[in-house]
């Protein structure tokens, strides 16, 4: 059984790690996600994007441009929590704030993973409503508190936007409530968790949960 | 052709092996099943379990809340046949009981794997039977016992239920007969063979089988 | 573009290998092509078999009962052209003699693969025609013989039979006419090939095929 | 996000490179990329060429008849503009015509890629349409100077040819308003990018774009 509420790593990170191996770890966590990801075939050409936060505060986050299943060590830079680039060069993700929006209103994030699936992108496409409703499933209790499979989840479906700002500003009012992450209609997924390891495995919870959604929708009742 | 009745492995362990040699192949073994359960994408997130029965009747088993394509030595503890912790840290699977039952009933079995598919979790949500039943699969003989595809083998389906014990209530009636392992509606199934090796054919024939259930659910007859 | 007729490798052995090392390089092409199908998910459970013929007219054939994805030297073993183990323990594939009769009809066969797939074993079960027929895909080209996607081309289905022998008198009519192989209904495919090469990607055409053909049938016209 | 727009790699090959380390570096592009689309499955059998321009002209292009996944360095030969051989033995793709009508209309480009897919076979032998049209994806800016998933972009589909040269005076005239690439119907598509990178990411962003558009007609609207 999955269980959230027992995440795999506690603490994102050790707290023996000086800040400069506490860098190390948070690229190499970035990386080998990234990997992860791309062999799960929701990293297409050069979408997505991975963040990781750090106990001072930055966040180490992938550049702009670059394919997520082969980063390398300076493809992964910092910004600071207003989405400021601090380290590394190049441009971070366009969708930055999406991410600082996320680590600003839950002090536990450790780690953001945006990323596209033939799923989330035909399901969202699909709905008119504002979200996409879970029940019955086991793989439920992979989400923060959730001890059983008899309950009802709401994931919610936000129209795209290339105008990231106003999509925060539609966003922001839903983060409370939210339990499973968002997805962008067309776009892709957004899940968190307090250490890389539990943001991977909610999204591995959440994908499966689509892959099951949409494969009901493609047998008859 | 597959050939259930001629195991993979006929031991789960060589004679030769001491009892701590044992514990190591146990370990191994575990952890191995873990990786290609992964690869078969039947583990998402942290879901999933598997376990191991040594000759001296202790169960190696997954420890709970942990990536089961990613296992490491110490995520393996092992529990009595009661399911009591006797080795190793952190608690077992929730589903432990799952695992002693079948030990108990079947003597020979010496590894049980209980893995999520999108194809188990839709299929025993479509289905208000309680059995799926095949018939004219040459792979129904990898199944204990089973020398033709001219057979009807039934694969019980179980509601789910996050008391366990209650669950092991309502499954044990129905283990003398199965033959292929069961499905809990909406969570995953359940399969064993008296060697690891043997067990995980036996969950491959399975989810063969229902990949093709599915698939013909999607075609018109 | 495929082009099956000028095959990946001329030769199944080069001349100047001695007959040991031909063997060697027999049982190591049968290894990875078990390892290739298994990728593929052909041959799941201890379902398929593969053999390769040397040039003094010895069959290397898999086992029986062993996974194909994770084959040793050992479980390779040799039979004469008429099915009788002439080197190595246990028995061959209880369907050696579908092997056999490829060889004995084909004097340029030198491999010939069996797997079982979900689109050939559901496809297979939900037609009624004694073949499936295929035209204006590209990769026809693979197939011995043919220039063109601008042709017809048949593949035999037959009914399964637990009685090899019995099965070889429906298939030996049949065999003078193939270009593509074919199929055991609710079991899997056949195909062969002047090198373990070109098996290899006339099994990976076939299977293309066949997963278009299913797709085919899975959206509305 | 993806963005076509923001290459993975400014320049093909490093202005440092000399001729000898350049071709070496363009064979390994095209090793590794064959590598790739065969993991993705868009290469089976001997489907698919590759191809990559040198700053001298030459362009490096794999052999008629070999597995893309395994390709060796000497299964890369080189031809001119006009597809003649100038370096390497044996012939090359028998599509060599549309790799150089790409080069020799588009000066930037410096790489080919070539791939059948189900999606791309299945979904171009379902429409009678000239083109597959895309809007509302997210993913449509991976292509040259999107910046918007508002967006509509047209995918022409051309009938297969086996006479590549009249098959080139069909694509010519479709060439300047092409911004993904364009499909052989039954056959494939043909994407290509300023480096072996960027032509990979329009691969990828182009089959996830069919992959999703075969999901909608799996589903009801």
């Amino acid at each position: 059984m999955p269980e959230g509420s027992a995440p795999v790593q506690d603490l994102p990170f050790p707290e023996v790690l000086g800040v400069g191996a506490e860098w190390d770890v948070a690229v190499c966590d970035i990386v080998r996600a990234g990997q992860r990801l791309d062999r799960h075939g929701w990293v297409p050409a050069t979408a997505g994007n991975l963040s990781h936060r750090l106990r001072d505060g930055r966040i180490a986050i992938t550049r702009s441009g670059c394919h997520k299943g082969f980063l390398t060590g300076d493809e992964v830079i910092a910004v600071d929590a207003g989405g400021a680039v601090v380290q590394g060069e190049g441009r971070p993700s366009a969708e930055t704030l999406l991410h600082t929006q996320i680590y600003a209103k839950f002090p536990e994030a450790a780690a953001v993973l945006h990323g596209h699936s033939v799923a989330s992108t035909v399901l969202s496409l699909a709905l008119r409503e504002d979200a996409l409703v879970f029940s019955g499933f086991e793989l439920l209790k992979v989400f923060e508190g959730q001890h059983t499979h008899d309950t009802t989840l709401r994931l919610p479906l936000v129209d795209n936007d290339q105008d990231i700002a106003r999509l925060c500003t539609v966003v922001e009012p839903l983060l409370p409530a939210m339990s499973m992450g968002y997805v962008i209609r067309g776009h892709g997924v957004y899940v968190w968790g307090n250490s890389m390891d539990v943001a991977l495995a909610r999204l591995e919870g959440l994908e499966f949960l689509l892959a099951c959604k949409l494969e009901q929708r493609r047998i008859p009742a």
